[in-house]
């Protein structure tokens, strides 16, 4: 097994903020759908190497029937400013995401989307991520079947203290 | 929290035979680099959805320095016989494979790959996986830095007893 606790690679020494397990609740809306409400668990963490790892995982509140997932890793190149954000998702797709870090505010966009032979939906995203301690807040809008980019979620999360 | 052990999804009840956590060794050879030895634990699980959710990891077996990561997803549309697998790679990649499914023997091969801005490695793979009971095999061929597809990486793991 690797070491459980390496230091962290100073290249993402910026995204320490993003560490730990979050969870939380969040709303979601679209032209084309009912509003619904899910809850939502955040983990973000490292080995040493450049890159936090990322798995997500949202639920239904009521009957807590998984929703969505997605999975992959954040890299800041170079310790600068700009996050890329690699990722699959379980309808088929894997996406990339690139944009900036300020401080502990994070804004994504779409800039590959791919899928596999058999999936159905394409989709670009825009996320904005911001932390506040252990409070982290994002808002997700979403352009997919045929709608231009719109607001889709937001949720809030609390870090869990240290396990 | 989701329900921890909901049904399986009967379109990934062909690759029951993936599930659990699967630990071992593996070689590795290419022509540009020094042959290498590694640790590998695998990762299946499922949330009662249409896909297997899948981790993987590698360290060298004498500093337990981590060396690979990757996640994503295993699919099987409509419980055929045709594997797809959506992939992110911490080096900044994402990847799609498809392939087919025989028995407990799954082929794939790389159909799409796309990179970050900042990433350098682009690389094409195909894999041979074999499950036989608790024991897994798999064998990788690469193709990147100008080398056509060539044997990389073969490795034999075991199945963990169930936690």
């Amino acid at each position: 097994m690797a070491d459980a606790s390496p230091p962290l690679h100073p290249d993402i020494a910026p995204l320490a903020f993003l560490l730990g397990t979050w969870r939380g609740a969040g709303k979601g809306d679209y032209p084309t759908i009912e509003d619904f409400e899910y809850g939502e668990e955040v983990r973000f963490w490292h080995v040493g190497k450049p890159f936090l790892a990322y798995a997500q995982r949202t639920w239904d509140p009521n009957e807590r029937r998984p929703l969505h997932a997605e999975t992959g890793y954040w890299r800041l190149p170079g310790g600068g400013d700009r996050v890329e954000l690699v990722l699959a998702h379980p309808s088929g797709v894997v996406e990339i995401e690139e944009g900036s870090l300020a401080g502990t505010r994070i804004e994504l966009t779409t800039t590959t989307v791919a899928t596999t032979t058999a999936a159905k939906s394409v989709s670009a995203l825009r996320r904005l991520l911001d932390v506040d301690g252990d409070g982290l807040r994002y808002e997700l809008d979403m352009a997919a079947v045929g709608v231009p980019m719109t607001h889709h979620l937001q949720a809030s999360l609390r870090r869990e203290p240290d396990a």
